[in-house]
This record gives C-alpha cells, sequence and structure tokens, in this order.
C-alpha cells in the first residue's frame, strides 16, 4: 500500500457537500466508490482536506487514500478521470510519505466568494446576486480587522469536535472583476464551520451601511454568533487553494 | 403600440432552442408568456434576431415586440427579469421605429464555440471536452479560406426557406485563452442552420491533421453537406453579438 496525494476540482451543484452522509449524494462517496472500482473491488477511504457545505464548489481540492495499484500515476489519473461524471475532475495524482495526511498537514487554506449586480444568467449557480449597491471600499476597510490571529467564535456555527476557535488569518479582500463581479479572497491556516460565508454576510452589512467597518471589531470581541451578519447562500463559495509545507496547489 | 428591441441574454441547457415548437420549452415562449403577463394578459409577439438551436446559448441575443405599455423602459426591464427565470436577463430595452426589426436589419452577427482539453468540471456544459492534440495554427490557416462572399452550402443543413447559401464572412479565427480554453469566434452578414457548428467540426478535421487547410478550400467547392466535419455539439455555442445599421450589442 502506498499513500496518494489527488487534487482534484468539483462542481458542487448536484452534491450535498464533500462529506459522506447517509442517504445523500456526497463527493466523497462518488470518489470512494469509482476508486474500489478501480482497486479491484476492495473498499478505500479517502481523507479530504476539509469538508464543503451543500452546493459548494472546490477549484482546488486535495484528499490521501492508500492504494496498492500496480498502474503507472497518468493512467490512475486517466482511469479515474474517465469513470468519475464531468462534474469532478482530476488534476493531479502523486505519491507521498505513508505519514502525510490531506487534512492535517494543510497549512493555509484560501476560499473564494463571487458576487455580480446585474442579471447574468451564467453565473446563476456560481455567484450570489445582490441587486443593491455595496460599498466596497468599506467591505475591505472592515475586512482588515480580521486579519491575524483571532478568536472567530462570532462567525462560527456551534459544533463541538473543535478545540478552539482562533484562526490566523493571512488575507482578505474583495475586488471587482473584469466583467462587473466582486471576488472575496479569504485565507487562513484554518476555517471555522460556516465562517467564510458569516465572514461575507457580516462585511456586506459593511457594504449597505447598516454597521461600520469598526463594528466588526466588537463583533468578533463578543464571540457570539448571533453578533454576525447572516450567512450568504453556498453556490457562490469556492474552496480555491491549500497549502502544505511540501505541496500547494496551483 | 409602440416597438421595442430588447438585448438579452440566455444560458441554453434548459431550452429546445430559442424558437417555439410544440410541447417544448423554449426561450421565445418563455419571454412571450411573461411579457404577455405583464401586457395585461393580451398575446405580444416576440420576433427575434434570429434562432438557436437546443442547448444553444446566447451572450447577447436581440428581439422586438410591439406593446402599448405606460411603463418607463427601466421598469419593463426591472419587472420583466423578475418574472424570467434565472437562465434569462434583460439587459436593455430601448423604442425603435415602427418599421425596425430584429432579424432583417441584423447585417452582423457573432458566434463564439469554446472547447478545452482538460477535465473542467466548471465548462461541462459551457465548452466541448476534447482529448486529442489539435493544431490551433494549421485550423486559422483552414479558416482563412472561409472569408469573404461564399457558398456555404457544404456548411448548412438542407432545408428549403432559403434563396441562396451565401453569406459574407468577415472574420474566422481560433484564440487560446489564459484559461487554457479554445475560443473560436466567427462574423459574418448571415449565418445558414448549423453552419457554425459544421465549419467547427471541419476546421477541427484540420486540426486533427485528417485534411488538409487547402481540402477547405475543395470542401466549399463541392457544395455537398456530406463532405464536411460532423458537426460539433451544441453545448459549447453562443451567439455573442448582432449589429444593426443604428444598433450593435456591447
Amino acid at each position: 500500500m502506498k499513500r496518494y496525494f489527488f487534487f482534484i476540482s468539483y462542481d458542487g451543484c448536484n452534491y450535498a457537500g464533500w462529506q459522506i452522509q447517509p442517504d445523500q449524494i456526497s463527493v466523497q462517496k462518488v470518489i470512494e466508490d469509482k476508486l474500489s472500482m478501480l482497486h479491484g473491488n476492495t473498499s478505500v477511504d479517502v481523507v479530504g482536506c476539509g469538508r464543503t457545505d451543500s452546493g459548494v464548489h472546490a477549484s482546488a481540492f486535495v484528499f490521501h487514500v492508500d492504494l496498492s495499484l500496480k498502474l503507472p500515476l497518468d493512467t490512475i489519473k486517466y482511469k479515474l478521470n474517465g469513470m468519475l461524471p464531468d462534474d469532478i475532475a482530476v488534476h493531479d495524482v502523486f505519491e507521498v510519505e505513508p505519514s502525510s495526511h490531506a487534512r492535517f498537514d494543510a497549512v493555509e487554506r484560501t476560499y473564494h466568494y463571487f458576487i455580480h449586480q446585474q442579471k447574468n444568467p451564467f453565473l446563476t449557480n456560481y455567484s450570489y446576486y445582490i441587486k443593491r449597491n455595496i460599498d466596497i471600499d468599506k467591505m475591505n476597510e472592515a475586512a482588515q480587522f480580521l486579519i491575524g490571529r483571532k478568536d472567530f467564535t462570532s462567525f462560527s456555527k456551534l459544533h463541538t469536535d473543535v478545540k478552539n476557535n482562533f484562526c490566523d488569518l493571512k488575507s482578505a479582500k474583495f475586488e471587482r472583476l473584469k466583467n462587473g463581479q466582486i471576488k472575496f479572497e479569504i485565507t487562513a491556516n484554518r476555517f471555522l464551520r460556516n465562517m467564510v460565508r458569516a465572514t461575507v454576510g457580516t462585511l456586506l452589512e459593511v457594504g449597505y451601511g447598516k454597521i461600520t467597518p469598526e463594528d466588526v471589531i466588537e463583533i468578533l470581541n463578543l464571540k457570539n454568533r448571533n453578533d454576525a451578519g447572516v450567512s450568504v447562500p453556498g453556490h457562490a463559495l469556492f474552496l480555491a487553494g491549500i497549502n502544505y509545507p511540501y505541496y500547494n496547489t496551483p
């Protein structure tokens, strides 16, 4: 058995997220099923770099899996791509140390969130349509208050399997793209559940003028999820990059 | 009654094309239904700048319609966008001369066709996935033989309502985009049915090395549909621009 990293991407539209769940179609389940077939119908365990919620996409995602296959890496990639549906693509496969771990070894993750303000049929499933005006400069001002090692309890869904809610935010920035869309890029060592969507929701309140950039400092300090803005929809969210000490997604 | 031009775009995935057909969902039918509702439930006739086949998209499309509405143009646009599904968007509405005609007055049309060579989950419905190598330079060389006023019988589905098969091709060019996709842009005064898809299919034969660029001249001269390459799928085709003597889509 050797351990492999798979660099993949997927369109989350038709999935109840990455993680296997009872009676739901997940990306993990589809990949495990196809890899098992490739692996002589013996079951395999696929370990993802993280979770994505229902409808959330990944332009970059990494998982690890232990396989005893005699096939060249390019053949594994080629065969798996042929078996997987159109909405999941394998971009790279490579062998790693047996102790390498797709989730625990990841030191940095980047998410993108897209917003558009003019109706556009081609962005429906990949961007959040907001008709009202938003002040991007004010949102960027507010985003700067989140940079550094901060307790993100106010921006997370409560759950029990996390020991602390500290995240080290490297960057968080909105920019307007050529096609008029707004792209939010946020990078941190880790993200709590629902954190990007609650963060964008809160920064949008700033953009609407409902709260000031400085209010974001207070929301952080209160450590209470009810004080942050509502979560924005998942269909405009993309996991876009994962960095390891020994590998970065392109 | 006044005549209006509507500049719209639509994602063709869920439609049997633009044109109304029995027992099928067409873009024209959906728009006529919604405009009729806005028009006090009296029927309206929407005349498109052309037809698009099943699954074909339009990043730019124009139709005309006669309405007796007291609403400001911005309100018509706003209300119709609210009534239409996410996959059809109205970008502009303006009054034209009562004699203006969305189809007959169009002097130039531009189509885009997209190709990608690496599996990509986000391009599935909008680009043609070709695994093999293609020689774009050779395809561009061949495309140049099509420029000018030529009889495109070899690149058209036979049908009876067209008096002649001459089209004046202004430009036809493949280019590689930053994301690795290949974009084909073709502009002409008119297009015959199936013409872009048969043209791309034939130029791909050149790209595969099955025929030479010069063979395209002979295929044109034979004026026989069976001599050209097979049609490529419609889901990667976009009507992308329509020009009138008095209006150009952006």
